[in-house]
């Protein structure tokens, strides 16, 4: 497993760029449930995901989550390395949701091949715009979508993350990943019980009628 | 008036990357009120605000809206110009707060420079990273602050915009800022004027006690 498989815009580095990466850039395995970044400005530097999957997530004073975004294989992660720029002013975790591995790249490295490669700076102005976007949508959702439809819509990209409609995530995960309370997931699961869309079962659920969630989403 | 002024690194741009910039910008002038982009993915061009206000939002279907950030006196709007980066992928509406000023640059023009120079690469990644934490921040606040405490926050920034206490702003230009409903602007309001910290006036209201209004944000 190389690094030049993985990172994006390989083949339109020069040879010493891409040197420069294999020389710092050092493979390393998770597992689930483990924090990669804790959120302080410090730098961790960037991530490569190789396999597996994390969740960058913002959390509040009083421990209330909500998920950003997810991370997959030859996914980038810049804001684990939020020093390489003055302007990024926010605190974002980084914890595996799988058993993930991922090359980290050293802040200085990719600062100073910023500095001098137009197409990694460009390359990095594509990853900030396509978070902002995921960001956006998100606000977009959280403001005017209601809960149920949110619920729904995140039940359907779990199963297709997971390619089953048999997903292992408690309530309580859920409400994070959404940022809501654990007691309006349990609430609105039950409904979607009811109405034969998913069937409940302790830590895991099934979804039974995917049709009669994508409908929910109109 | 010159945009050399007010385009923020000017002076690490070569006199080439100078003169393309002053070639290709025009300076417009807009009245309060008036749109300059409609939040179609077109590409109305970059703009470097010289004077005035502009606020960017998103907004909903059924026409609620919620303002993301505001662009003052050299300022940059990329989101105008969305068609340089294929990954942003979101809708923003850009309006003029007060009669303002601003160069328009062409897309082609900034794209082109982008493409070419690792200094306005850079310095675009660091605008990008700032409105990512501009939106995390709104995003903060909604899932987490209440809605007293919100608005609270918005009068006092503000007063501090206009250099006034006074301010002629109506419920529903703040609800729109907010991403609130017009009738939950209106009873705060009033609460807050029973509390002795506003006075309101149709199409205007007054900060009387701003130190209670900070009590309020903590």
């Amino acid at each position: 497993m190389e690094i030049s498989s993985y990172f994006p815009i390989w083949d339109s580095l020069t040879p010493g760029e891409q040197s420069q990466i294999l020389q710092a850039s050092t493979l390393m395995t998770v597992s689930a449930g483990q924090h990669i970044h804790d959120g302080t400005r410090k730098c961790t530097g960037l991530l490569v995901v190789a396999s597996g999957r994390l969740r960058a997530y913002i959390i509040s004073e009083g421990g209330r989550e909500i998920t950003l975004y997810r991370l997959l294989g030859k996914d980038m992660c810049l804001f684990s390395a939020s020093c390489i720029m003055h302007s990024l002013q926010f605190d974002v975790m980084i914890q595996a949701e799988k058993d993930t591995s991922f090359w980290l790249i050293p802040t200085d490295t990719y600062k100073k091949l910023m500095s001098e490669s137009v197409v990694i700076s460009n390359y990095t102005n594509e990853i900030l715009a396509s978070r902002m976007s995921d960001v956006v949508w998100l606000m977009e959702q959280v403001m005017w979508q209601s809960s149920d439809v949110r619920l729904a819509t995140f039940l359907l990209e779990e199963s297709a993350l997971e390619g089953s409609t048999k997903l292992s995530i408690t309530h309580e995960e859920i409400a994070n990943h959404l940022g809501t309370a654990r007691e309006v997931v349990t609430r609105m699961l039950k409904y979607f019980q009811s109405e034969g869309l998913v069937t409940l079962s302790r830590g895991s659920l099934e979804i039974i009628n995917p049709t009669g969630l994508k409908e929910r989403q109109n």
